[in-house]
Parts: C-alpha cells; sequence; structure tokens
C-alpha cells in the first residue's frame, strides 16, 4: 500500500511540469495570469517593457498622452527588413501616459501616470477575419470591454491598410 | 635574413589583437570607430537602439521634438531600484526626432527625421569634475563642438542635481 502511494506521488510530481506547460499554452501570447482581451483573447505579453523601441508618439486633446511602442523580435526584424506583411509572432504594444509638465524644465512634457497598455498580436489564422491581427485594449491590467474591442479593426482598416493595418512605422 | 624577417613576421602578426585591444580600450563606453565628444570622450554607444526605454518625452517650440530616453542594463537596474547616485557604467542615451503630423491620424504626432543623440556616461573618477557625467551630443554621428559640450553640465547641474543631475525618471 505504502509502495502504491510512493508511486502515485511520483507519477503526481512528474507530471507537474506539463500541466503547468499545458497551463502556460493556453494564454495567447503571453503572460498566463493575465485577462485576456474579449473577441480575440490577447493578453499583454510578458516582459514588453524590455522590447526595442519602434517609435514614440504624442496625442492631442481630448486624450493628450505621450505613448511609445515597442515590439518584440519578430516586429522589429520585420521593420528593419521592411517586410509586409508582418509574419506571424509579431507583437507590437503601445504603451500611454498622461501628458505632464516638466517641474525642471519648462519647455518639456514627460510622461504621467499609466492610461492605457495596447496590444496588436499577428496570427494570419486564429484572426482571418480581422487581417490577421489580434488586438488587446488594457487599463491597468484589465482589458476594456467588448464593445471597444469591436472598434480596433474598424478604424486599423480604414486609415492603415496600406502597412498591414499598422499605424506605427520603424523611428530611424 | 630569411628565418629574421619569418621571425619578426610573426611577433607581428602575434601582436595584433593587443593592438586591436589598445585601441578599443582608448574609445569610453562605445564603439571604437565612433567620433568622441569634446570635453569628455563620449561616443555613441552600440547597440544602443536595443536598450529598454526609460522615459519618452516632447519638447516645445523653438526645438519642436519628440524624444526617447533609453538606458543601459545597469541604468534599468538602478531606476527600478531606485538606487541614487547611478552607479559608474550606467549610460543614458536621449533620442530625438522632429516632430511630424501622422498622415494617417491628425491628432497624432509622430517622429519625423532623426535630429540629435546625447549621449550620459557615469564614470565618478574619469568625470568627478562634472558630477561624474560624461556628456555627448551628437547630429548625423558626429559630436557638435566644444562650446555646445560646456553648456550641458551647467543647465543639469542647475536643474537636476537632486536625481544626481539626470532630468529623465522611468516611466512606469
Amino acid at each position: 500500500m505504502i509502495v502504491l502511494a510512493a508511486i502515485l506521488l511520483i507519477v503526481l510530481l512528474a507530471s507537474v511540469p506539463y500541466l503547468v506547460a499545458i497551463a502556460f499554452a493556453q494564454a495567447p501570447a503571453g503572460d498566463a495570469s493575465a485577462d485576456a482581451s474579449p473577441i480575440f483573447g490577447v493578453t499583454i505579453p510578458t516582459g514588453y517593457k524590455q522590447w526595442e523601441l519602434i517609435a514614440p508618439a504624442e496625442e492631442a486633446a481630448p486624450l493628450n498622452e505621450l505613448r511609445a511602442v515597442v515590439g518584440n523580435q519578430t516586429a522589429v526584424d520585420a521593420y528593419q527588413a521592411g517586410k509586409l506583411p508582418f509574419p506571424d509572432g509579431t507583437i507590437l504594444v503601445k504603451r500611454a501616459w498622461e501628458k505632464k509638465q516638466s517641474p525642471e524644465f519648462a519647455s518639456a512634457t514627460i510622461p504621467g501616470a499609466a492610461t492605457t497598455v495596447q496590444v496588436m498580436v499577428k496570427d494570419s489564422r486564429k484572426y482571418a477575419a480581422t487581417g490577421g491581427w489580434g488586438f488587446g485594449r488594457f487599463i491597468n491590467g484589465k482589458p476594456v470591454d467588448e464593445a471597444q474591442h469591436r472598434t480596433c479593426f474598424a478604424c486599423h482598416e480604414a486609415r492603415a491598410k496600406s502597412y498591414d493595418y499598422v499605424f506605427t512605422r520603424l523611428a530611424l
């Protein structure tokens, strides 16, 4: 009986790595613990703050934001090669902050509080109905509602179709 | 005679790695082939475009620029730990671009042509006279003149002394 219990315990412990791997594999493009966006199931990718800068931007009123788009290595490689459409596996993350006047330099505007994190994931099969892109818009790490997510592709399609539905160009 | 020539050739070839090492060692903090700034001898560091974003910024008229400060791993670690003064080996690079209205989104301002690259290198002994920082300001990869470099520390000292002479804070 003790031997049987020991064998069961060993089998159970040996399967832990597989169970963990399965759990992570089910979370698309990122952190398994993060919430996924409605419609697309996109999550905030792990480690995106370490990714390479694609370009900064500034958004006028009413949003009044400073922004920075970063990309994973697949994205950076595609930008540098001028490769369109972006290959599957491309992930772009747009970070955004309220604008704040620098207390030390009056002419400088610097980031205030973070506002949204917006993610685009390329998977030409999974997201075939939306140009190959899945979208996620997050506030404080949580996805916004489904209605907002329905607006993502419509705008990207109307304005940025010629660049594979992506607004941001690589800042050289 | 041939033996002597052969020996000389071998000695010469054997010394090549050392000569190369000396040449690289004399270029502070970066690419040995790049021009170094006057006064400080700071160069544009290799691979800085891959470095992590510290913060974007916007500069009003007359400069009218979008900017992004990136830092090497020593810089990022210090920012995340809230460690002041920044440790020796810290390098910060400020990239800057002309502002340009997005052709696809009227309210968005995006990077136009690159303007300057500005570098700060921390070496508390070498740059003891300027708060431990060496400065470099580059246009098209070439350092600007000595007169401009004389203004760097004066401004950082007058306005940012309380944060180890650094203006930029980590955007969270």
